[in-house]
């Protein structure tokens, strides 16, 4: 104790114990470091899982209709986007909060409920900007792995009984795998929920889902909060704007603790424009159909298995291990085209390719068979 | 002890104790909220120190040019607006970090320093934002009064080495008042600073302020973080960005807690342009002067005395107490002016008012002597 008090003193400015103990993280490295790194710019950016159609053209114009509204600060209550996102899930504003991004609504959200030492499950290997807020506000994170590459919720139950856990991470679609489980299955599996344990259900990639990976829950479910996004079918990554969904006080606790100027006003703009336009979401994602089916067929080609994928990226699985799959990777960053690979075992056997734009997909399609090749020497 | 074990089950979900015990405070209501309750749009919009002028042109057709960027994620680390920024100031990209505007800046830092029971300082009426953030990580707030509507500086830095303060708040020029201190007054009061005590300067306004109200710090020294924004001088608050320069390792501090995908990518784009336009930036600082000059006129015909302001907005002394200048407030407000005053007493004698366009000003002008009739009656 005065061992650590002496220490206090002797940094300067005097962080928290927990800061002094955290280490400099960077969730994701950006392509843009590594273009730095390497003097070159990739000539595909197919590892962010970004929709490379983009936004809405209504989306577009309203960019550039309201940017000499930029000097205003935006809406702190984010309330007509709220309403029109209301409409569209046929819940109150109240039950919606915006957000800059699912990273920034984490955040929050383990702030909310996480103090020094309380527990926390997810899925081994699942989203590490999770676990980065996590390990951020000093809980201890209980990692589950994956079963036959889908996040296993009733392991995640269990575990989160055990542990008595606060909160559970579970996204779905699964992001590396692209896997999901049904809304019957993950309604069912609630029914096992141990008492004061809060289940995050991160549906940034639902879009691109089934329907029936939805589940029908009451917004008045306490257990669960939803978190939806901009970044991917609505093509908006650049714009931050994700929002959560949720029973209404759980929704008001983040008015507690949220950056309440922190929306970017264009971007609010933006998204309400998209969100409007439900013809082009519809034609993004049979866009994002197709591309799924080229990179299965690119996969095939080259005799490799893939996962299928209820997202915008599928996860080719190299057929060997994770140190053959860091090279294949290697390979194709050496050629220009950005791309992420899953971080834990046995989902490192893949590596993880993003829909692109035909352009995009054919210089996959010529750089994979090379790296593969220069994998295997 | 078994009793708040009790409350925490009985809630759902299990907050921590801190969040549990934080009001659903909004520091500031937005002017569209008004707008929503008064059922209709203000005709001026002067109570929130936006630039009404807007940003360069060239960030503006930024906004435009790199409109079809909106799918990509922004670069997280911000590296070529850092560069920039290091130039114009003459330090290390490493010497800055880019943050959602002002606001999420210092949660960030609050959230580096303060545990709960930590001692903070800060002026009675200063920025409540900050105020908010230090409440949020259950920090205990110390508030040193004005004095002759300055913050005072030898004030705040004796009352932090009384109660052992981990943080100072100064913002230089002030706001709600507008006035400064001389960089040589504050180098000479920073010699007091006690050890293991920050001292955050925020110079939000700074680029309106003489230059001789920066202070000359070397960007080594360990005790002071500067904070910096485009939401003033460079009219862009919708965009959200801003920055802190500081000490190497201060800097590096916030890569463990912030969120590192948190900024736009078209934002970037704008500050990095805005920041190229000098000239612009030495009209706008003029267009401002000029429009204090005429809130000063207005106010003197009024028969009112008005502090001189280093800002882009100017209190005008109502020439009673706060409950008189409430009611030229909302006499303001109900003539469709969106305007606001200081919180507390004796500054809150006052009526804060931004220099807007002169349309703005011609109605705040035929405003102000009806609401002054009002509020004597």
């Amino acid at each position: 104790m005065l061992y650590l008090l002496y220490l206090n003193v002797m940094t300067y400015p005097r962080y928290t114990r927990l800061v002094n103990e955290l280490p400099s993280t960077v969730p994701f490295v950006g392509p843009e470091s590594q273009e730095r790194d390497r003097k070159i710019l990739f000539e595909a950016r197919l590892g962010a899982n970004e929709n490379m159609f983009g936004p809405s053209p209504k989306a577009l114009s309203a960019l550039k209709k309201y940017s000499n509204e930029q000097w205003m600060y935006g809406d702190p209550t984010s309330f007509e986007l709220r309403s029109a996102l209301g409409e569209k899930h046929q819940i109150s504003p109240d039950n919606i909060v915006v957000g800059e991004g699912i990273d920034g609504l984490l955040g929050y959200l383990v702030r909310l409920l996480v103090s020094e030492g309380d527990h926390v499950v997810t899925s081994d290997g699942a989203y590490p900007t999770f676990n980065y807020h996590v390990s951020g506000f000093g809980g201890h994170l209980h990692r589950v792995p994956y079963l036959d590459d889908r996040e296993d919720i009733a392991s995640l139950i269990n575990r989160a009984q055990t542990v008595d856990a606060k909160l559970i991470y579970f996204a779905n679609p699964d992001n590396p795998m692209g896997t999901y489980v049904s809304g019957n299955e993950i309604k069912r599996a609630l029914e096992d929920l141990p008492e004061g344990c809060l289940f995050i259900l991160d549906e940034a990639y639902s879009e691109f889902a089934p329907a029936l990976s939805l589940p029908r829950l009451e917004i008045t479910d306490k257990r669960v909060i939803r978190l939806r996004t901009f970044s991917k079918a609505y093509g908006m990554a650049g714009a931050r704007v994700g929002y959560a969904m949720g029973e209404k006080n759980l929704i008001k606790s983040f008015e507690k603790i949220r950056n309440h100027f922190g929306m970017n006003r264009l971007a609010q703009r933006a998204a309400l424009e998209a969100l409007s336009d439900d013809n082009w979401l519809q034609e993004m994602i049979q866009k994002v159909e197709n591309g799924r089916q080229r990179i299965y067929n690119i996969a095939a080609k080259n005799k490799l298995k893939f996962i299928n994928s209820a997202t915008n990226f599928v996860a080719i699985d190299c057929g060997q291990d994770g140190s053959f799959a860091k090279k294949v990777l290697a390979g194709l960053i050496s050629q220009g085209i950005f791309v992420r690979m899953p971080f834990v075992c046995p989902q490192d056997r893949c590596i993880r390719i993003s829909v692109g734009k035909k352009r995009d997909l054919d210089k996959f399609e010529k750089a994979l068979p090379i790296a593969l090749e220069r994998a295997s020497r």
